[in-house]
């Protein structure tokens, strides 16, 4: 292992705008080997989300932003080649926030790195039981709870995050309504998944969509992108409607900051609320979430789609896909298998 | 009584923009007798709320909306001077949501009026222990409860609502910074009430002067008046921040919806909420309310103030002082005594 090279892909630059592949740089660096009490990982599978698109900006927020010159930052899964820790062993299949890059040298304790059952397909720890269906699933059940016989609006609802929101609040015996780009993307959603309706925000008029298939009205909205499609839901929304800000994928890449919600102050004769979330504060409530997830994904309850792109080197322009639209689900980069 | 004219202020058109005195008429028209089950009331005083703007558009929120040539609408107290409903006596002061007009029929069990104490000053009925007293007392302690230690910031903070808002933040032991328009606004904010800071948005860069006075960022924001200095607030909010969205009155005038905060992603890696109330919803506590506040008026820990104008036919011109900044605390019409 100690003879071979490590390729690591590093922030060039700070992105202005989109995020462009000269943002980055590919550096060949020597083996690095685990010291007393760490670990030696090789990368499977990193997962791409747009939360990476703003620690891409430097500034430290929940998590220390990405300087230049640093190595870019995922959630990973890996296997341990070798291991001078008590808490990992040579084989093992962790799940960590790890790098860009082909090894990582982890200390167990420090570093967010945990063992996981090897139990097929290994991915759906990124996506289904991993960061974005967990976000669903406590954004749903925990922000913004929708009761029985509500309408709950999802947009993204194609993503790895929309998706699975969605047929949540399906489960909580909702009206559910996605908003996705592209007449492909909404027939998955309404076919597939079995929302009661998906608008096609590229080719139609939103709010026009939204009054045809709200027709009593938002209790519930799980936003994943911003901008123009908040407003139009906010000016729709019923009394005690519960909005929850899971991201904005419409704005990470904006340069200058766009104007909010003109309809924001609905929310007061609506006594409506709006807040924001980050599925980390839930870590002491994963397990549950997996458990649960588990059981609808057995049940056939929940399913969920995987795009994923092959080599470390095409993580760049993976990237990407999540802010033009391209990919349906969840968003992965296989390293090695 | 029943020779006398009755004078009522009835809205002549929806306003434009900003409410113009032309939005308004003054007709006479004959004194009204109260039926069976019904008391005729005379009119003391008039509550000039910004809210009334909002129902000037015509549009049902909610409550309904005041249409062309209907009888403006406020909150009021008033003298019954005849009664032929077993609920009201002649000679009680009741309080009620009445009409612009010297006399108004009511029917108790369907309108709403109640009997209140004559205790003096009864114009506190209308603003410390009235509507917007209330507003602040359920909007701070239920919307946006701050711990003591927190950073606490009220815009509108010479107004009837977040004068009081503010107050009852120090009181729950908080840095308390208001945001106002003017030096003699802001020197009474601080010198009178006692707030730590208070920020001349008129004079003064509300965003570097929030970095000046809230060290710490700000932990609660109570909102009245939207517009820039919402986005400047979100833009400086501490994890778990509470916004509670009590108006916009930056707002109520525009004709065209104008943008809202372009910082509102905040929300997300900050695990803000922004929640809209109306005290109306609070009704059923308002007796807990108003006697809570009423002990701390007694102990000279909440301060308040009123400016009364004089004449019905006063209160076209004095709604407008709501929007241009012009008044201090609590705006009410005497309209008899």
């Amino acid at each position: 292992m100690t003879d071979a090279t490590n390729r690591q892909i590093r922030l060039a630059a700070h992105p202005v705008g989109m995020v462009e592949e000269r943002d980055f740089e590919l550096a060949e660096t020597p083996m690095p080997s685990p010291g007393d009490g760490e670990a030696l990982l090789r990368t499977l599978y990193l997962s791409l989300d747009p939360a990476i698109r703003g620690w891409m900006t430097g500034e430290d927020t929940y998590v220390p932003g990405i300087k230049v010159g640093d190595v870019m930052r995922a959630g990973a899964l890996a296997e341990v080649v070798d291991s001078r820790s008590p808490d990992l062993n040579t084989g093992d299949l962790v799940l960590g926030m790890l790098t860009w890059s082909d090894y990582t040298v982890v200390r167990p304790g420090v570093d967010i790195v945990r063992p996981i059952p090897r139990q097929e397909p290994i991915t759906a720890f990124l996506s289904v039981y991993g960061a974005t269906g967990l976000t669903a699933y406590f954004g749903v059940l925990d922000v913004a709870p929708p009761a029985a016989g509500e309408t709950f609006v999802v947009s993204g609802a194609a993503g790895a995050v929309g998706s699975v929101a969605g047929q949540i609040a399906k489960i909580q015996g909702c009206r559910v309504v996605g908003i996705a780009g592209g007449p492909a993307k909404c027939a998955w959603v309404t076919d597939e998944l079995g929302f009661d309706a998906c608008i096609d925000y590229k080719n139609e008029d939103v709010e026009a969509r939204l009054r045809d298939t709200c027709p009593d009205g938002i209790d519930v909205y799980f936003d994943n992108v911003g901008g123009e499609i908040l407003d139009a839901v906010i000016g729709q929304i019923n009394e005690r409607a519960r909005i929850a800000l899971c991201g904005a994928i419409s704005r990470y890449n904006d340069v200058e900051p766009a104007p909010g919600p003109s309809n924001i102050f609905n929310l007061v004769p609506k006594r409506g609320r709006m807040e924001g979330f980050i599925v980390l504060d839930y870590l002491d409530r994963f397990l549950e979430g997996i458990l649960q997830m588990g059981q609808w994904v057995e049940e056939g309850r929940i399913k969920y789609a995987e795009e994923i792109v092959d080599g470390l080197e095409a993580a760049p322009r993976a990237l990407r896909k999540l802010f033009t639209g391209e990919n349906t689900g969840k968003l992965i980069v296989r390293v090695a298998t």
